[in-house]
């Protein structure tokens, strides 16, 4: 690899502070007490900085849904099998799973990413299959990924992103589905943040006590093993990662260098988040997060970011579906701020504060 | 006032407990994790038993915005002036305000009931004319309603919802808007939960400290005027409440007792869920909290009600902008618990969980 040409070290730009102070100038114009619609009001003049215009507009929101197997899953750290994913896979391609009510619902225009399962899955129109291995290797034992294969990964990613902004989306989502990805995610954020496995592992999809500390000595093991070689984030991510985190990184760093607000999904693309903001600076720029996952690490990967996300309704599905449930606020929110009568448009008094 | 026959005292029924008990049956069928869309599950399952069928629907949601002045404006308790009362009157007849632009955004339907104002207003298609007087009287030297005045706010109330249910709404949201209505809010909130103003007083549409401190002694010396008298929730309310504040104590009362779910918007429309509760039993049950408001009573009147609302944005607008806001989550939970395939209908393995 050669360091400092690659594409995902490319400088990110800063959101535009002209469309921002216009953003705010109209805002003080409008039919309501200063401040009054709160979060609504920074994300209205933030999205105005990120589009580079005073009244954005999310008429195309694309969501990607990564998918992949972790070799990891041989150490039963899920509550569910490992199959799941490629019939998950299946089951989005069928239009059945969550994400796919939601896309609809919002008629945002979704695909599924397949980077490699254990289990055989059918495909279907919105699966694009890009094989990089059946699984990772398991983390427990050695590098989740190789140099080739995390490469392969963060390309994918870039990829999503060159294709909604090909399509003109004004709004990224990035999802992902894997059995066994929070034991990768939870592994990677304790090596980030230096944090202890005990403190961040949770139960996934559902594991009962004993089985969250089964994962929690599995992820121990994985920390003692590559945390001595983890130097950058980089090697964290394809020591620790997975697949579809490695594409998730590439994703969010591709969005921010193409000017594309991305919506933030709960633990999984936060872990990313966090890597693509150590790779590139201002990439944090360009992220907006959607919720608070029930899933314990994730409070410490939001504190890590500084973010604090719109919704807290203990999600913790994935898919990307914290992050669809958010779209209406921010959808409202332009809306708001474009729609609404000036203090003079309609002759209202202004108040004394 | 016939205390016994009255009809804000008739009977509340409970919600459907086998709709609810199949809709936990499908809940546990979808294919995500158990639990793992929070509190959307939580939604589908509780409108599932206030709507009475497995799988409910939010097609046509009923917003009755309802504005009244205040007498206590006299002590100069707020920021804006009262004449912005019948301006914004005027603003949401020509489609200006905010909760105009959420109505639009969500194909809602939307009334303004002008119950009294100081200011002339020129009206409009959407704007219904009912008022009870110019203002009330200034609460800070005598009751702010007669009994007469209180049971024609609570029946403007009543018949709003018995309009909604005629055109076959599905969900009710309440809005307020009244200069001062904060501090009559606020009032009522200290006389029920036995609280001192100083905890409670917040800025309203935008005081600053010493705004609030003035306020707080307003409302102090209401209390002293009034506490003693206030042996009933409906005497609190006559002497501390307004128009607005009693409409929608009657609206809320009324929807309960006719099976229509109610989204509550923040402080205004909460202190009224309070004084309802009180009058009647169940009428709780027929509540969903939307958001928790930036004013500080809010908080308090939450706990009172034991509610943990869907969204925390610091809004603090009124006009039922914040339930507008939170109704795509309603929706959207109805949309994954309706269309989501099932375990066997995608072939997907169940957890061990």
């Amino acid at each position: 690899m050669s360091a400092a040409a690659a594409w995902w070290q490319h400088a990110v730009a800063a959101p535009d502070a002209a469309a921002m102070q216009a953003a705010r100038r109209r805002q003080a114009q409008l039919t309501k007490p200063a401040g009054s619609l709160g979060a609504l009001e920074t994300l209205a003049i933030r999205l105005a900085g990120l589009q580079g215009r005073a009244c954005p507009r999310l008429d195309h929101v694309h969501i990607s849904v990564f998918a992949a197997d972790h070799g990891v899953a041989a150490e039963n750290v899920s509550a569910f099998p490992q199959a799941v994913t490629a019939q998950m896979i299946d089951n989005f391609a069928a239009g059945g799973g969550a994400i796919n009510v939601l896309a609809r619902q919002l008629g945002a225009s979704l695909e599924v990413i397949d980077l490699g399962t254990v289990a055989p899955s059918r495909g279907g129109d919105i699966v694009r299959r890009e094989h990089i291995a059946p699984a990772t290797a398991n983390l427990a034992q050695q590098p989740a990924m190789s140099m080739v294969q995390l490469q392969r990964g963060l390309a994918s990613g870039r990829n999503a992103v060159e294709r909604a902004t090909v399509a003109g989306a004004q709004l990224f989502i990035g999802g992902e589905m894997g059995i066994a990805n929070t034991t990768a995610a939870t592994a990677l954020t304790c090596q980030l943040l230096n944090l202890a496995p005990a403190q961040l592992t949770g139960p996934g999809t559902g594991l009962d006590a004993s089985g969250v500390a089964h994962k929690t000595r599995v992820i121990e093991t994985a920390l003692r093993l590559h945390g001595p070689a983890c130097t950058t984030p980089l090697e964290a991510l394809r020591r620790l990662g997975g697949f579809e985190i490695a594409a998730l990184t590439g994703a969010l760093i591709a969005a921010a260098q193409r000017r594309l607000p991305v919506l933030v999904d709960g633990y999984i693309v936060g872990v990313s988040a966090l890597v693509a903001t150590r790779l590139v600076e201002r990439v944090g720029d360009w992220l907006i997060h959607s919720h608070r996952s029930a899933e314990p690490g994730h409070r410490s990967v939001l504190a890590a970011l500084d973010a604090r996300p719109l919704l807290d309704l203990d999600l913790r599905l994935g898919e990307g579906s914290g992050a669809a449930i958010a779209v209406p606020l921010l959808r409202l929110a332009c809306a708001l701020h474009g729609e609404m009568a000036t203090f003079s448009d309609a002759q209202v008094a202004t108040g004394n504060a």
